[in-house]
């Protein structure tokens, strides 16, 4: 198996570009697609200050690593959810990462500084915890990017993630998420700009990167998603992509191309008439947001250990 | 297990329903699912002639028998692919069922009428039989149609069958495609009306019908079609049907309801110039039409028993 551009030997196939690559023209593909989608989606101004959603797996370790190394001024952000053994193991790696590379990595703890967590949010909730855990996140670092005075917001979202969410909406035909399912978002009402740099990078990719530039990475899989219904779509994706490589990109790239434009303008009439948050001063279009009104509702239940919350549903 | 409406011993449960039914009822169901779907779409005018294309399949004799019994004057149309004992069969299939219950079934021989066989046509043609294969039925029941004087042809295409579809054209976002996948496509430029009164009935639904209705119809699925693209499709999204079901019918209604409207023109542009094919009349783009092209072709080719045309796709 020799690298299609050196013939040296290479380090990993890629089905859907039809060719093997050694680690380091592995490594400049990963670069190569970061920059072309940052270019295609005017995603960042050059030197921007980025902040990084940072979770220690492979997908927020390697865009931290890209973003700095074409020149970004990236920060990472850890939020600990509280999600037992894994969320301690998360932390450990993710200081790990920018302790070794002198950066800056700002850490928010749910339980330290709003009085719950994930598990416990699921149980209160009665929802599937990645409801509470995506709303969370969404409301924290929103918050912390316009406190810190960046313009923009950086995760990790790969290809595959934003396949099977496409997957997702497309199933439900739920024209306003697709609306809003961009690989960047513009700053508007109150919300920092967001961009996922990785969205023509595979997860097979973005681990083969992490493992050649030698990023340790917690490779367990959140305990909480397990069974979850976005696995779902992606192993339905995965079986297609394997019977036609190429599939998948082709899909989330051909959704880009020609669907979402046919849906421009939706995404914006969908947000309208938000005022302030009465709590926190958020942007919202209740009188308190949904973050603050988790945490009131997540806050006064008893705290929930991570193992009696199980295959992506709260116990009843 | 009992049944919803009359709560005696059911023969099915339909979990998308989240219920069971006997066969009376369910016999019931089938037949308001598919005078809603004749309804929603205006398929069909009250009493109109209408040709049904048979296949001896499930399908094809449950649209033909639910027709009959909704009031249609409904004559069917075989058509012999040469698909060696597979088509053999069907036709015995086909003409028990219309010979016992005094129905008109028209025949047409690929072979006699035209020079070639379904897998004949692969081996010349170089693709997958199915591709042969639709192109023939569809040239063959338009022009039946017209001949005979019917307005409409009825096939038997199901929730699953249309889902499948539906899922490949998404996976590609092909828009035209997307824009004709519709339950009812109106008779224009010398094309009959084409309706699909099955969209609102799952397979396992036209099955069960079949049995408790005591229509024999051919089990064995076409050898020509293991393994393509359309059953890899079919098998992701029961998947995930079986997790969540319903999941099936809201993605393909809800694509009616929501994204069909914002398609709306597209396929009228598609069609725009259109000649008569110098051959045998038909309405084209060319100046002989496909399947003239597709005659002459495979018309001049040593004929190929199926057993040398393989997995949904011809040996080269």
């Amino acid at each position: 198996m020799k690298c299609r551009v050196c013939r040296g030997p290479a380090v990993i196939d890629l089905p859907r570009h039809n060719a093997n690559f050694c680690g380091e023209h592995l490594v400049k593909l990963c670069r190569d697609q970061v920059a072309k989608a940052i270019a295609d989606h005017a995603m960042l101004v050059p030197g921007e200050r980025v902040l990084v959603a940072v979770s220690g797996g492979k997908d927020s370790l390697a865009v931290w690593d890209l973003l700095l190394h074409l020149g970004y001024q990236a920060d990472g952000l850890y939020l600990g959810l509280g999600i037992g053994g894994y969320s301690d193991e998360s932390a450990v790696v993710a200081r790990a990462f920018a302790g070794a590379r002198g950066l800056r990595l700002r850490e928010i703890s749910l339980r330290d500084e709003y009085g719950f967590d994930v598990p416990t949010a699921a149980v209160a909730t009665r929802r599937v915890p990645c409801s509470s855990c995506g709303l969370s996140k969404r409301h924290l670092f929103d918050a912390a990017a316009l406190e810190g005075g960046y313009e923009v917001v950086a995760t990790g979202h790969n290809l595959d993630d934003e396949a099977a969410v496409l997957f997702g909406n497309t199933l439900r035909w739920d024209l306003d998420y697709l609306a809003r399912q961009l690989p960047a978002l513009p700053a508007r009402d109150g919300f920092p700009r967001k961009v996922k740099p990785l969205v023509r990078l595979t997860e097979r990719e973005t681990a083969a990167y992490c493992l050649v530039r030698g990023i340790d990475y917690l490779v367990e899989e959140c305990p909480m998603a397990a069974g979850n219904q976005h696995l779902g779509y992606k192993a339905a994706l995965n079986a297609i992509e394997e019977r036609s490589p190429g599939t998948k990109a082709a899909y989330y790239l051909g959704f880009l191309d020609r669907m979402a434009p046919l849906l421009d303008g939706r995404s914006v009439a969908a947000r309208d008439g938000l005022g302030s948050c009465a709590c926190c001063g958020a942007p919202t279009t209740a009188d308190v947001c949904a973050f603050c009104r988790l945490a009131e509702r997540a806050g006064a239940h008893e705290p929930v250990p991570v193992e009696l919350v199980r295959r992506g549903r709260a116990r009843r």
